[in-house]
């Protein structure tokens, strides 16, 4: 079914379709039985041949040799995580943190010096912004770098024992410069978190005086990349070594910023480097669409038990039990893709016209942060039911399940936890785009939501014309049908969303200076829940958009039969929030379950259809269990 | 607080402590990094030293040199959960499966030949159950073993691709023998599944003439077990070679049997192994504690985000949120740990004493089977949720969770598949222990259903007493204390599982002979549904036993708050049922999301308390983010 993939490939179908032809050609080899090392020199032997191709120059300025297409760029990682997770993560480290910090971070001369050497894999770096004590809170990352007037230089300093840099890929084995994040300190005077390039191997691959670098050894998965640990002993580097942008030193020493406020400079430069979580996000698709599609083939294939007075036993997937496994994650798969699809545009739109609308880019920010963590969790359920339903022969490595669940579990902490996201998309919500808006400590949560609160923020998608105009052109109605009926649905989310904020925004109202911290810890779980309603909305309107805009008939049916079973699906696993809240009745609730149950026999015969509309090349599906 | 280690360590106590006692002298080495080649030398390296101890021996027969303590040998493979899982499995496969299959199935001549050498691991052996085409449908193996009376030999045969054994433990490398389970033909005519001894390596290690062995190669994890695949070329054995105590044939092919029906006969032999599964309930179990004492541990050291005016960051763990990954976890851990101590002492008074009544082993297989589903399921979520709140630090192989999580996963479907398990006891609770009880067809489920449903089935349970004690001595209230109250969360257990058994009951009476099929599989996940209320509701039965025999009053009193939690957050997820069905009110639906709140903030200072209790011996807790 050819249109339906079309509907998926959607704007950027040209690079997808490219990159399909081209990988088809390429050497691919799953890394299964490889060793640390054996696996670590394969993806970076990879990574060269990747380098060859015009896929890292996507994202890049033209005036450097890239392509200038960042939804492009966006899209060709994504299409990356249909392989091995490790050549992804790997070459986003290389292409995405590193060069995109030194594009997005630096200026010109910055530009001029590195992105091409970069882009070309002449210059492999890491990104090192994670310290040992610090992961999320990264505002206040202990690293040091203190300009020397005399000297014109920077002193690099790891201070004490948690302000090593840890988890840095590209720096156990390969990485020659690193992006550093560090304190910057000038005349005595501390102006919060700046990048820094430290050069951290010399041509040889021998750590530079006072760098010294460990191993973080094996890991889970990912074992293809080599992730260390950086200690920095009082390394001097040159002032132009400054990432300034956003923030410089003169000669003299004396600090200078377009941005007054250290929290919203730090998290302004943060926020250009959006395109990480949102490439995770869809690697962690095209890593669950993989999953789906072997578990779907193996349970078309896979028979067990009789069916009494037949002699051929029962598909396993005729079992409502199996496809109540992967079914409806299938849906939710479908609809977390025409999410990401319409973040990846607004990123293009947002990104590809000099200096954003901050608003926007804050509205983009939280988008990519709820559906990073939607996306990432789903992956992890979801690749560990297609492992489940593929029995033993999922466990082997073989049949390359092991190896996704592996991979992409650190998707849900890395890039941003999970946790923390969701908590940075509902204070987004809720303190409507103020100057501290990323700044999460309980106590400015509390506050601003005190202060300001101005009701659920609907932004500005495109989604959103679409959903309105079904919302108007709906009759209303009140029998069972309605589970059915996409105005009903779509209302049904924006209710729960707008009664989740308004109750936590009145929660934290009662919060003062003294109390400020438990308030905001009693209503933590609330929070996090009103991120997730929003994010679930969101997700929603994008497939809705999406069935309005395909064109072919039958095509359309069916993925509207998918975005129901998605949108029922997940009213199923929240109905205790819709009894306790009047939104459905107790009969309701059962016809919920139902209703699910009925998808999932209806939508059985196109199960393969619906996998194959991925359009995942074969040769990353060469599990034995479906092949053999 | 040793009390509450010593209500943990129960009836067997006298062995974990001397086990406890034992590791701790001996050389344990995580095997972080090792390639699969390595890992497997140095599990056989270790399973050799555990069999100079003598706990391999404690589950045999006093004649022939074993202790004759069956719970104290499962108890001890519980322990050895504590370490490298694949020790666990591999000793489990040698003494669990194989020799277990020689003791029980085989009668006096096999036990004098060899169970003195499985003991001593002079005979490595496998179980060869599994084949590629059925791991579930295990009645419908496709292996055959064709009595030839000339010979008097059986000739063991694998006709076709999907009848090669699968999967098995101890092929690759080391097996020297097979239990190998196949159609028994004899006299033209088929007798159904019966155990045959097979050699299938000679002492130098080379397959035996006919045999083909293949290794399975990597797997998600337990790389340390060298499972392997057997194909049989018209491999001939000894009459005597079948283990022949629930069927035999005579010299001249003459078929006896105790049992008459052969798939009562091979339920029956199935049902002897129940300790597998009950080690594996117990071993998911071991490895869940060492998770969230790692998890716990690190919960109180990681410090992230200031509190406002304060210089110290706030330890994680006292976030809700992260409060609300561990502990109702936690708690659960504690329930099923009472859980699985009380079905261990079933067993052991079942299997001490000669030959078993039918009901109460019938009983023993369901309890079993609900328990290894129910205790492998939470293992997998928790442990992930326990990686997650390490972050970073957790995705690293040296801080043990990898290892956990790669090595529990495939609990959920060996042993029995989770879905087929909670399938079987939904089962046996409908048909009240008929003949056909384990044949899993749907058409015999339906049919017994609708013949002769009796009303759910209440088992003669230790906890019983007690829960009707406890029941009975209950005033009744209805205030929102009740949450609280005993009595009330006894019964709503109760009533639950009453009213799912019911209407899973009403349905299944619709079955006629041409829609059984159609009726049983609209309704599966119904039927899951009840068997796992009605695990739930023996869960809680066996943990309200525990804290009432508890005598210390303040342990008494913590384990009783551990106990609410485990209840509430039950409660709480499948609240949407309560409501639906009039069991809880819209406001006491609320109330019991804020009473697992509360009562994880007031369980919070005693986090540590209670996973020290379990007592892990520090060198299993050897991982760089706790001691660092």
């Amino acid at each position: 079914m050819n249109s339906l993939t079309d509907v998926l490939d959607g704007r950027w179908g040209d690079i997808r379709r490219d990159i399909r032809a081209q990988v088809a050609d390429a050497k691919f080899r799953e890394p299964i039985g490889l060793g640390v090392e054996e696996h670590r020199a394969q993806v970076l032997e990879q990574l060269q041949e990747l380098a060859k191709t015009g896929r890292p120059r996507l994202g890049f300025p033209e005036e450097y040799g890239g392509s200038g297409d960042i939804g492009g760029s966006v899209v060709s990682f994504e299409m990356l995580g249909l392989g091995d997770l490790s050549l992804m993560v790997k070459a986003g480290v290389q292409w995405g943190l590193f060069g995109g910090a030194v594009e997005l971070l630096g200026t010109r001369e910055h530009h001029e010096r590195l992105l091409r050497p970069i882009m070309d894999l002449d210059l492999p770096g890491c990104f090192a912004m994670t310290e040992s004590g610090h992961g999320s809170d990264v505002q206040h990352l202990r690293t040091t770098a203190t300009y020397d007037p005399d000297a014109r230089e920077f002193v690099v300093e790891t201070p004490d024992a948690g302000a090593r840099k840890d988890y840095i890929g590209n720096a156990a084995r390969d990485g020659r410069m690193a992006v550093v994040f560090a304190q910057l300190v000038t005349k005595g005077e501390s102006r919060g978190v700046h990048a820094f390039l430290v050069p951290i191997r010399d041509e040889d691959g021998n750590p530079m005086p006072g760098v010294r670098i460990e191993d973080c050894g094996p890991k889970a998965g990912l074992n293809g990349v080599d992730n260390g640990r950086l200690w920095f002993d009082r390394v001097r580097i040159p002032r132009t070594s400054l990432l300034n942008r956003y923030g410089d030193v003169a000669e003299d020493g004396t600090y200078s910023s377009p941005i007054e406020s250290d929290g919203r400079r730090f998290f302004t430069m943060l926020g250009t480097l959006v395109r990480g979580r949102i490439s995770v996000a869809g690697s962690a698709g095209s890593a669950t669409k993989r999953a789906l599609t072997i578990a779907v083939r193996y349970g078309e294939k896979r028979r067990q038990f009789r069916r009494p007075g037949e002699t051929d036993e029962v598909v396993v997937l005729d079992y409502l039990a199996h496809q109540r496994k992967l079914l409806p994650a299938l849906a939710t798969t479908y609809a977390l893709h025409f999410a990401q699809e319409e973040l990846v545009a607004s990123l293009h739109e947002l990104q590809s016209g000099g200096e954003p609308d901050e608003i926007r880019q804050r509205e983009l920010e939280s988008r990519a942060a709820g559906l990073k963590a939607v996306s990432t969790w789903h992956a992890t359920s979801t690749i560990q039911a297609a492992r489940e339903a593929c029995g033993g022969a999922g466990y082997l490595a073989e049949n390359i399940l092991p190896a996704l669940k592996a991979d992409t579990d650190v998707f849900t902490t890395f890039e941003g936890d999970n946790t923390v996201l969701l908590q940075l998309v509902a204070k987004g919500l809720l303190t409507s785009y103020k100057d501290q808006f990323q700044d999460l400590s309980p106590l400015a949560t509390a506050r601003f939501v005190a202060e300001q609160f101005v009701g659920a923020v609907i932004e500005r998608t495109a989604a959103r014309k679409v959903v309105e105009r079904i919302i108007d052109a709906s009759p209303g109605r009140d029998d069972d049908d309605v589970l059915f009926d996409r105005a009903w649905q779509l209302k049904l989310f924006e209710d729960r969303e707008a009664h989740v904020l308004d109750g936590v925004a009145r929660r934290l109202r009662q919060a003062t200076e003294e109390n400020a911290f438990e308030v905001f810890n009693a209503a933590q779980d609330h929070v996090l829940r009103a991120g997730r309603v929003h994010v679930d909305r969101m997700v929603l309107e994008a497939f809705v958009a999406a069935v309005d805009r395909c064109e072919d008939g039958e095509t359309k049916d069916l993925l509207s039969r998918v975005c129901d079973l998605y949108v029922l699906a997940n009213i199923e696993a929240d109905r205790a929030w819709f009894l306790e809240h009047g939104r459905l009745t107790s009969p309701r609730g059962k016809a919920v379950v139902a209703a699910v149950n009925d998808l999932c026999r209806e939508l059985r015969p196109h199960a393969r259809t619906l996998v194959d509309a991925f359009a995942i090349p074969e040769q990353f599906l060469s599990a034995p269990i479906i092949s053999e």
